[in-house]
C-alpha cells in the first residue's frame, strides 16, 4: 500500500478488517516498526474521533505524530497550479506538500468538500493536488468524496457484530440543519459493495447519490420499506448530489425512530458520528443496546493503525 | 482516586502535597507506570500553566499526552440532554465523553463557568455531565466552581515555605476589568480548610464566595485589618456570586500594595496567574523577593504529576 | 550557546553549516542527549515549516517537544514593564517566560514584526524582553528583525550546492501584495557576511535595508546588473525600512523571472518560503531544477537540530 486515499487501494477489505480487530487485541505489539518514523496529521478542517483516533494509531506502533491545524497554525494555501498568487493564499499546495514530506514519513491529510464545484470537488482536486506533489504516503483522513478510514472502522464493526454469514445492511439519508457533503455516505457504499453483505441505500427523492457510487445498488425512496428486515441501519445526512450541495425540502419526517427500528429485524443502529440527536435520530434509537456509534468509533483507532501498519511494511 | 474532580477525592491534602513535593526532586522515576498509556487534555477554555504543566506532568510519567482544543479544533458540544440538535452544536457531550474515553487512559477537562446561570455553575453542570459519560479518570482543569490542581500547587507551596506550623493565610479579593469565575477562590477555601493553616478570607461587601465554600472561615472586609500578622496573602479577583457573575462597584482601593503587605507578618504574597500588574497587585510586591507566583506555577507540574499517578495506580 | 537569537550567538556560521549537514546523514544518534529534556515552541505568529521542521528536530534529538499558540491556546500577552494592565492583555510576559522556562530545557519562540513602530521592533524589544525573563536558552524561531534558523538552512543549502570556493550570493527583492518584515533579508545578509559568499543586495530605490545590516555589502539598484554572472539567487520581498513598514511603489517589474535568470551563471534559486508563485517569482522558475527551494525547507530540520544539540551539550 503506497497511499490510502480509498477502497481502490485496499486489496481485500474484509482481510483488512480483520487485521484491524487483531490490533485491538494487541495494540502495542508492533513498536519498532515506527521507531524515529513521523506521522504528520494535516487539518484543513475540524475533527475530533479522526484527531484523536489516528494520533493514537501513530503512537501505539512507536511512531512520534506532530499535528497541525493547516490554515489557523500556517497559511491558508492555494490549489490552483499556474495561478498569480496575489490574493489570500500565502502558499502553495506544491510547496506545502514537498516541504512537510520532508519531515514526515507518512501524512494524514482532512480536507472537506467545498459543495459549490461539484466537478472538482468529485475529481478530488485537492486532495489529489496533495499527493501529486507529496513524497511520501498520504492517509486521506477524509476528503470531498470518500472518508476511506470511517468506513473500514464501519466494516470493522459490523463484522464483529454481525450474526448471519451476509447481513442486511441499510444506508439511510436523515435530516440535518447543514449542508454536508456526501463522503461518509459514498464510502460506506464503496466499502460495503466490497464486504460481504447486502447492501440497500433508502433517501428521498433529490437525495440520490452519484451514479458512479451507486452502481448497481438497491436504491428506495420508501423509508419503511427499506428498514425492513434490516441487520444494519446506517444512518447519515448529506446534501444533494444532483442540486450540488443544496438542501432540498423533504416533506416526510426521515429521523431515524424506535418506530422505525421496530419494522427491521432487531437491526443494530449505526452512525459515524458527529451526530444531531432527536434530528438525525432519536435519543431512544442511539441510547438503546442496539446502537453502535460508540464501538464505530473505538474501531477508528484500529482501523487507522491497520492502514498506517500497512504503509510502513510496504515502504 | 477514581476522578480528581475537587478536594472530596483526596483523602488527605497534606499527605498528596508532600507526594507532589518529592515528585520534583524526581520527576522521572515512574516512567514505567505510564508505558502504553495516554492522556487526552481537552481545553474548552484558554490555558497556559495547565495546558503545559500537565502535559509536562503527563510525559514526566512516561504517557503519551494528546492536547485538544475541542470547539476550535473538533465541534461545539451540546451539553443538555434530551434537546433537538438543529442549532450550532453539532455534537452531544455524550458521545464526545464516551468516545473520547475510548482513545485514553486518563482525561483532563477544562470548562469554565458560564457566570450568567449560577445554578448551572454551583451544580458543575458541564463537568458532571463528561464525567456521566466517560468511562474512564477524568482531571478536572478548572472547572465552574473549583481548580483543583491550582489549589494542590498553592499548598505545596505554602507547605515549601510556611515557617511555623499553623501559618495565617489569608486569601484577598482584589481588582480586575473584567468579570471573573469563583473558581480559583472556592477551591482554594475548600483546600486550605483541609490544610494545617488558620485561614481568613477579605473582600469587599458584595463579593461574599458562595456559603458552602466559605462555611464557618471567617470573612472581614477590612483589608487592612485582615491582612495584620499574615505569613501569606494570597491575591484573586472573583465576580460576584451575590449578584451573579456580575462586578459590583468598590469604592475603596483593594489593589494589593507594598504598604498593605507592610502590615502583615513579613508575609509571602501568592497569585495563581494570569495576573493583571498594578491592578490586582503592584509591580512592586509581585517583583519583590516575596513574592512566589513563579514557585506556585513551577509547582502546577508536580500537583498534576502527583495526582496522575495516583489514578494511575488506582487503575 | 546560551541562546540562539541571531548570528551574533554563532563562533562560526561555517563550521555551525557542516555540524547541521553532518546531521542529515545521521539524525537519530543522539537521541540519549534530550532524554527526559523537553523543548516548548511558543508561536505568536504563524508558522508552517518552523513549527514542524524544530518539533521534528527536537524530537530527533529524543526530547519531548510542546507546541503552544500563545495568544489563541493561552492569553495575550502584556510586553511592556510598569503598566496598569486593565486592557486585552491578561498576562504580562514577565510571568508567562518565568512561568514556561520552570516546563521546559529550551524555549523556542516566534515574534513578528509589528511594522508600525521601527525603533521598536530593531530593539528587538519582544523577543528581549521574553530573553531577559526567560531562565532557559531560547531560540529564536524568527523575531522582529532576524530569522536565524532560515538563515542556517540558507547557509547549509548554499553548501551543499557550491560549485566553487566562493559563489557570488545575490540577495533579490520582489514584489508581494502585503507588506511583510525585513527579518529573513536581514538575516541572510548578515549571515553571508560571516560566510565564504560573495554577497550582494539588489531592492528598488526605497527598500534599502537597514544600514546596520548592509553595512559594506553593495546594493545595486538594477536588477539585471545585479543578477549577472549569480551563482545563488536568492529572492525575497520586505517592506520599506525608511518609510517603515510601508509598500512603496515599485514601477519597473522585479518578479524574478526566466528571462532574469537567463543573464546569471546559471544560478540556483532561493526563497525561504512561503512564496507568491507569479508575483515574487515565475512559475518558470521556481518550478526548474535549478530551484533549491524544497532543499531549504528540507535543511530546516538539520539547522534546528543543530542549534538545539550545541544549545543540550552546553548547558
Amino acid at each position: 500500500m503506497k497511499n490510502f486515499l480509498s477502497v481502490h487501494d485496499v486489496v481485500d477489505v474484509n482481510v483488512l478488517a480483520d487485521k484491524a480487530l487483531r490490533l485491538k487485541s494487541a495494540p502495542f505489539l508492533h513498536q519498532s516498526l515506527g521507531k524515529n518514523k513521523t506521522m504528520v496529521l494535516l487539518f484543513l478542517n475540524p475533527s475530533l474521533r479522526t484527531r484523536l483516533s489516528t494520533q493514537k494509531a501513530a503512537l501505539n506502533l512507536g511512531m512520534q505524530c506532530i499535528v497541525m491545524n493547516v490554515g489557523q497554525d500556517g497559511w491558508n494555501l492555494e490549489m490552483e497550479d499556474g495561478v498569480i498568487m496575489n490574493g489570500n493564499q500565502a502558499e502553495h499546495i506544491k510547496e506545502a506538500a514537498g516541504v512537510i514530506s520532508q519531515y514526515a514519513d507518512v501524512i494524514g491529510l482532512r480536507t472537506f468538500a467545498g459543495l459549490t464545484d461539484r466537478e472538482k470537488d468529485y475529481a478530488e482536486f485537492v486532495l489529489n493536488q496533495f499527493v501529486k506533489y507529496a513524497t511520501v504516503p498520504v492517509v486521506n483522513m477524509e476528503s470531498a468524496t470518500v472518508h476511506p478510514l470511517q468506513s473500514l472502522a464501519d466494516l470493522v464493526t459490523i463484522r464483529e457484530f454481525q450474526k448471519i454469514k451476509r447481513p442486511k445492511v441499510v444506508l439511510t439519508w436523515a435530516p440535518h440543519p447543514r449542508a454536508l457533503p456526501q463522503a461518509v455516505a459514498n464510502s460506506f457504499v464503496e466499502w460495503m459493495q466490497k464486504a460481504e453483505v447486502d447492501l440497500s441505500i433508502t433517501n428521498p427523492k433529490g437525495y440520490n447519490l452519484s451514479p458512479e457510487f451507486v452502481k448497481d445498488t438497491t436504491v428506495i425512496h420508501d423509508q419503511m420499506e427499506a428498514f425492513e428486515k434490516a441487520d444494519f441501519i446506517y444512518a447519515k445526512n448529506w446534501s444533494s448530489f444532483e442540486d450540488y450541495g443544496k438542501i432540498v425540502e423533504v416533506k416526510e419526517n426521515w429521523t431515524v425512530s424506535a418506530a422505525k427500528m421496530a419494522k427491521t429485524n432487531n437491526a443494530y443502529f449505526m452512525h459515524c458520528l458527529p451526530v444531531r440527536r432527536n434530528v438525525v435520530v432519536d435519543d431512544a434509537v442511539i441510547d438503546s443496546e442496539r446502537s453502535l456509534v460508540l464501538q464505530q468509533a473505538g474501531n477508528r483507532e484500529w482501523a487507522a493503525q491497520a492502514v498506517i501498519k500497512q504503509i510502513l511494511e510496504a515502504n
